[in-house]
């Protein structure tokens, strides 16, 4: 599937037939309507208008476009807002919202959850017998919180819902800590600068934010499920999504995952994120949703325009970076947009047709081209599956309990350490999958849990059966901390996980941004950042050479080695370079016999798939230099259709890109 | 006219005379009276108390001075505050304010816009009489903005007197992109941190926002008038102006200019301001008052309080700037302020008579003998015009509409990308007019066009005529990329001057701040910052000799040149060094037949009036050496009375002035 | 007194014994209970429950512990915010908070004067039979302001006290400057955001700041007061205090420091500070309690949690910072906190018993060891007093007056540059007084009165006869400038202190931060910062060898001295670095025969207390290295037992410590 966003209400109806010309031309096959259309399809509080939306879609059809139906429901109408105030939101600082942007209903308000959803349901019982409507695409880029009183209601309700009582929630809450103990389920606040906020991460109340944070994911939920339930209800075999938007710290997409029919995502990195970063997004949205394949449904053609220096892509990125999106488990390239508005914030963001209104632009060509080469291609790999054999986990609690934590060091930044795992995993082409705390494990070799600061519930039995049967785990310093609401484990730390790791940690250093400490490992010396931990052995052993080089804390170890069950349980008391990371991980690899998909130079990367059709190999150049690869295998070259031999060394373009079959 | 601002009401009657006769002593023959007093002329809703200003006029007529009456509106009294609310100004966050500080009133007031005008028309008819009154000064210093729902009422009125219809509106604020579309006025909300802003700069409808922007300075503008006609209701023949602040955001001057009896303004640049800064504003302020001598009606005599270091002017400093001003169109020297203040926050705010409260004081001195040399000259180039064949445009609606935007850059500034034109040309002594697009053209050589993103309307026709005609027209990269509410053109940019520069304006990459591309111009190497515009030739020719040298649109031309009826206009497809724009403008004047004033060494000025006495040069050496002039015309030089022969060298002394009459 | 803040309340009853014992084991006798209660003591507005506390001060007695009993108004219950938002503060932006964090009530709110006290005084009547409790600890860590209009209210009130009548409060806050005349007391607003500020610091009246700030110190002092009667009502022998907090910028300590039994406070420094600037808390500290030992209240055993980086105190350090609080004054080493809490924000503060629940942590042994000596020590030097001959001026006034005034530089600092002066003092071993300006100076030799820029009433009186008397005055530039009411003074700077000092200072020149002037003091050439005043002489003689090195003031003199009476007053005109005012205040000191404690290589710190048992020298080396330091006389070293004789030199460990009774 080949398109994307198209907002034929932008413009003249007599606009469309040559708009629809240019796209088809490009190879587009699929087109996402109605995005932002609320306003106009329902006018007013009683009156629907659906006669151009009507007109739209018959011309779609005629055009033989698929189409990505949205509901529309990501900006709700000026007469709502002016009529039910309840609809806009409260922000963080308490400012009551006036109508504007977009993003801008509170999930908890009674106007917002009557009227969404029941546009979505006329939606899909006026165009349900479209067999051109592939997905719905529910809402747009759900994120943003609402810190209103009706919301502060609803946190009560789903307070009263978790806890069951009040002596469970102080308990929970710890609220003896500066004598915040509730008596009545009417004293909770909310959290927020009014309240238990020094500034936007820092909560002098860390529980009570956790919390927040977890009720106000779920309350944005609901409002993608009432309008999901209202698609069904007409649908009954709709395949619903909406689009996501990666490493987003407001919504546990873990959660979201579940209730989606498939995952879709936004990706828009910037021309200086690493692939690596890029690939990150693409593995985290397939994790969400249960390692399927996802749709890609929004990438910019050429510039963004929200970016400080909004740079041209390169000529060959948009192709190499959709190519990675398929390398990764996409199934779709899709687009924001088709055609490029005149006005409003994103007059400045590239698109297909440009405001020159033809095809003779090199952003058309290149696409137009892609679109072929997809044609082409066919379906050959869609659905496939990747091959991971090692799982990293990914978690929304403890992205949310780091944060809002005060002490011990504002540099600790848990995407920033996961990042560091995953890249070097990334840069020697092991493939992974991002998984949540308490998944299964037994298909993997290797289980990398970056900073698992927090350890929920029973989350350790999963870790502590994989290392029993065979499996290598490793996870690092500042973990297993706290409990499922930043309550610190009593008896000592890493708490649940001691056993596993068979170390004690009994307290940590703070580096300074600029200081930094060091330890050896395998004869090289690399450093230490951001934390240091001071663990004491208890069944583990040392597996870097001397501890740390420096302060009073000298040689206290840094990589330690538990021996468990039939496996092994890794600990690194600190934060490092991105050398050590791929040397330690690539000896992890080893011991666990996991292999790359291939070894490539520097700056290429490789990926694979796998479905009924084969065994599949991305290779991606990423670097504006000719590469050399070598192939273990035969294979054959999908694209240039080149027969591959088992010991040839084959030419990547720059920026080039191959698919490879096995 | 040599003074400034006096305050004698912030002092004990028994001081008056002895203030008086330092301001004598030092020259003085203009005071700026009466500009904070409202809640001394009006201690209640229905009294007036005009007994003290009544003996400062007394006293101040006998000690012959002429006087600037302020009406004192610029500050509304506290008991109006507290009784009528609706004065206050709400801020950009929704803040309503309290009492306090200054620039205070909301402009849709209904209180303001009774007792300002009430108080004005008060003063006219009691002071009527006082020939020393030479002019009027409504309010201090304009400014700022207000959020408070009798603007957005007021606004509401504004919009729908411009657009008719609501189907109008929807239309020029493509309403369409995020759903919209109002259908009805009273959905309209003003566009602030709780409706349409990102933050201060980025809106998510900048055509809302630009009309904003609009209306305010419209509605402050409003308030204006309103003082102004009761003045004149009882002084027919009063000459009125209020003081402007030179490039100041929020108000459109140009339109303020034409209901001004003469402009004036305050000046206050920085130690490190380069000289061409501190010109710019006076040439802009000459510009809004279409051309007419100006009035300098504030500069600091020492040093300024706000700035984060506040140093004190270096002796003849004060002198030289104040000169500088004359040289630029100036009728006045006149300064905030003749008596330093024992409180408030302008404590530490230079004045003519410091707190030791003698003329013994170094300031003293430097004004007292500059009072004597402007008294020598005598008025003689009173009225003179400045005589140039350049005109360089500048607009307040680009100015906003791309500071509203988002994209393509956030370095992308206009008065920044106006400043490089502007300096080259003052750097090489060429005199300048500041117009406004559409502005007529047929007295200029050479017109500029800097940053011209938004052509309006038809002001490119003033354009096409002029170069038709024989004119030599330049504008940069960026430009013509939108119409007046902010919308994009279609059909290719530069929009409507694409067939007057003769080029296709593809797209346009936006460079890291740190980051810069270059191109050779007549053999030399500069560099290209902030945006790359990447253009084709229509019928255009390259001028620069290879175009861009580096990155994948290496080539492309960067400084081209369209033959155009009798005519030339050129464009500069990037930002890039004073040396460029130098060098570039030096050939377009020379091609143009445009000469300088002078031509000087580096660091030394000069500026030419013109009047019925003669023709003036005005040399101002902004450096600390000594320098030598060479003069290709015999002269007379006004302040040392030194007769000039063609082809002498006249050495200039630090920080020294010449005025020589040709 | 070894011990601090312990909270049983967060943790279940059973564990109480066993934290007990680990507290006795490390030598603990004395705990802080009950600080964060009043939730739970309080649980409705007419149900008090003291059962717990009953229990804890049981178990408490039966251990042996001394108590320091909170009144625990440090945090209002929920519910009382709940019923009575009178209590919650408006912050400075005039956002009205919500229940949560601490420091929460609002100084004016008639629910907090009522219900705090009452608390205070049931906690007094149920527990006056212990004897064990040695002090009384209102509230906690006061601080912070409230905008409200219940404050706004009370404000009136205070001004109206104070000026009696509006025309002496226009005349004293200036109102005349910017039309500000008040009429009515109802007119007055509250600075803040809304009214007179242009941020937090500039104050466009900031006379009116100046008094806000006064009220509200007062204020919040009013509430300490009330909890203080209510107590003494049923305990008149009640020792009272409350914990302050050094250099903390909101509250007049040197006005609270007299309505306190005894002074106590909470030390918490980075581990980057220097060890003056720690040793200047102590004595600001010692300085508001008129000179009497004080009690440290609170320190971190080990990190805080707060900083950017929390680093862990390294060994020793804990020790070596008792130890110095001993030095300059306290009589207690107390901590927070005896156990480390689960849960709420301070969860990663360090604490006597960590997570782990057991004596084998590092810094449980650490402290236990410091117990231990402090035991053995017993209280020798208890109640010894300091005998300085030096006095450095310190005054909150001058603090805020400096803070909120516009200009001349932003970098102007009144604790910067008051450490300055101290920093040099306390590097040479000279003990000093802090004290207030107007405080009697007879027993002094040399008085040092560091950027006195507000001159109040008649405080430079005792300044004159301490001088005539044959004292060395020396104070700094930008002296001398303001009243009381921050009115600038007239007829010549440095106003009331002109004849002392025998010089005028005419003007000054603001440098920016990365400039710097020079001047010549005894053959070494020393920097000159951020102002640089420019001064006459009149009575005075230039001490610095050529004044000023650069710029137009070049040659204008930088250190003055005039002889005044039988004494001499010294001006230095502008700021220096360390090397200078080492030198400097060394010749100023020997010319008033002054001696250091002792003379001690780079970084010992010595310094001096007496009481009837002797004279103790502290000797705290704050290197890594090991010292040898000299001694001059004979002593007994009371940590270690050893004799000291004279002209023996003895090396003090890295971080060690020596207690030596001559």
């Amino acid at each position: 599937m080949f398109g994307g966003d198209y907002n034929p209400e932008q413009w003249p109806e007599e606009s469309w037939v040559e708009d629809m010309q240019l796209m088809r031309e490009a190879g587009v096959n699929i087109v996402t309507l109605n995005v932002f259309s609320w306003a106009a399809l329902q006018p007013g509080e009683d009156v629907y208008d659906f006669g151009r939306l009507d007109r739209v879609m018959e011309l779609v059809r005629e055009n033989g476009f698929m189409v990505c139906m949205a509901t529309s429901t990501g900006a709700h109408p000026a007469w709502m807002a002016r009529r039910y105030p309840d609809i806009l939101r409260t922000d963080f600082g308490g400012m009551r919202r006036k109508f504007g942007g977009r993003h801008n209903s509170c999930p908890s308000s009674p106007t917002y959850r009557k009227y969404a959803p029941l546009l979505a349901g006329k939606l899909a019982e006026r165009y349900r017998e479209y067999d051109n409507i592939v997905s719905w695409h529910v809402s747009n880029e759900y994120g943003g919180a609402c810190y209103c009183e009706n919301c502060e209601r609803a946190f009560r309700i789903w307070l009263r819902e978790k806890y069951g009582s009040l002596e469970e929630l102080n308990r929970a809450w710890y609220t003896a800590f500066w004598g915040h103990t509730f008596y009545d389920w009417e004293e909770i606040v909310l959290p927020d600068l009014r309240s238990e906020h020094v500034d936007e991460r820092r909560s002098m109340h860390p529980g009570i934010t956790l919390d927040y944070r977890r009720f106000m994911s779920d309350a944005i939920l609901e409002g993608f499920e009432l309008e999901y339930r209202a698609i069904k209800e007409w649908i009954p075999d709709a395949v619903i999504t909406t689009n996501l938007m990666g490493f987003y710290k407001e919504l546990d997409y873990q959660k979201w995952g579940r209730k989606l029919d498939f995952v879709s995502w936004d990706s828009y990195p910037s021309n200086e994120a690493s692939y690596a970063e890029i690939a990150m997004g693409h593995d985290l949205m397939r994790g969400v949703g249960g390692g399927k394949p996802f749709a890609l449904m929004e990438q910019t053609p050429s510039s963004a325009n929200w970016l400080p220096f909004n740079a041209l892509k390169r000529p060959g990125v948009m192709r190499l970076w959709s190519y990675q999106a398929l390398a990764h488990g996409s199934d779709t390239v899709m687009f924001f947009q088709m055609k490029r508005s005149l006005g409003g914030c994103e007059k400045h963001h590239g698109a297909l047709i440009d405001h020159v209104g033809t095809g003779e632009t090199r952003v058309y060509r290149e696409m137009a081209e892609l679109g072929k080469e997809l044609e082409a291609l066919g379906g050959v790999f869609l659905g496939a599956r990747t091959p991971a054999k090692i799982a990293v986990m990914f978690d929304w609690d403890n992205w949310w309990a780091l944060e809002h934590s005060i002490g011990p060091s504002q540099l600790l930044d848990y995407p920033e350490e996961w990042k560091r795992w995953y890249t070097a995993l990334r840069e020697m082409n092991y493939d992974v999958d991002v998984i949540a705390p308490g998944d299964e494990l037994s298909g993997y070799r290797l289980v990398v849990a970056p900073l698992w600061y927090m350890v929920k519930g029973e989350d350790d039995r999963s870790v502590r059966r994989f290392v029993k049967e065979g499996g290598t785990f490793v996870t690092g310093f500042f973990s297993g901390i706290v409990q499922e609401n930043d309550l610190a484990v009593s008896g000592g730390y890493p708490g649940k996980l001691r056993d596993i790791l068979g170390i004690w940690l009994e307290e940590w250093d703070a580096l300074a941004a600029d200081y930094e400490n060091a330890f050896v490992y395998q004869g090289h010396t690399y450093p230490a950042y951001r934390l240091c931990d001071l663990v004491h052995m208890e069944h583990a052993k040392q597996v870097d050479e001397q501890g740390y080089c420096e302060d009073f804390y000298r040689g206290f170890p840094v990589v330690t080695k538990n021996e468990y069950g039939k496996g092994r349980a890794y600990y690194v008391a600190t934060a490092s370079s991105g050398e050590f990371y791929r040397a330690f991980l690539s000896d992890l690899c080893a011991e666990a016999w996991v292999e790359p998909v291939l070894r490539t130079p520097e700056g290429v990367e490789a990926a694979g798939r796998e479905n009924e059709n084969g065994s599949f190999v991305f290779l991606l150049n990423h670097t504006e230099e000719e590469k050399w690869v070598f192939f273990p295998w035969d294979g054959e070259e999908l694209l240039g259709g080149d027969v591959l031999r088992a010991g040839e060394e084959v030419m990547l373009a720059p920026r080039g890109v191959m698919v490879v079959r096995k």
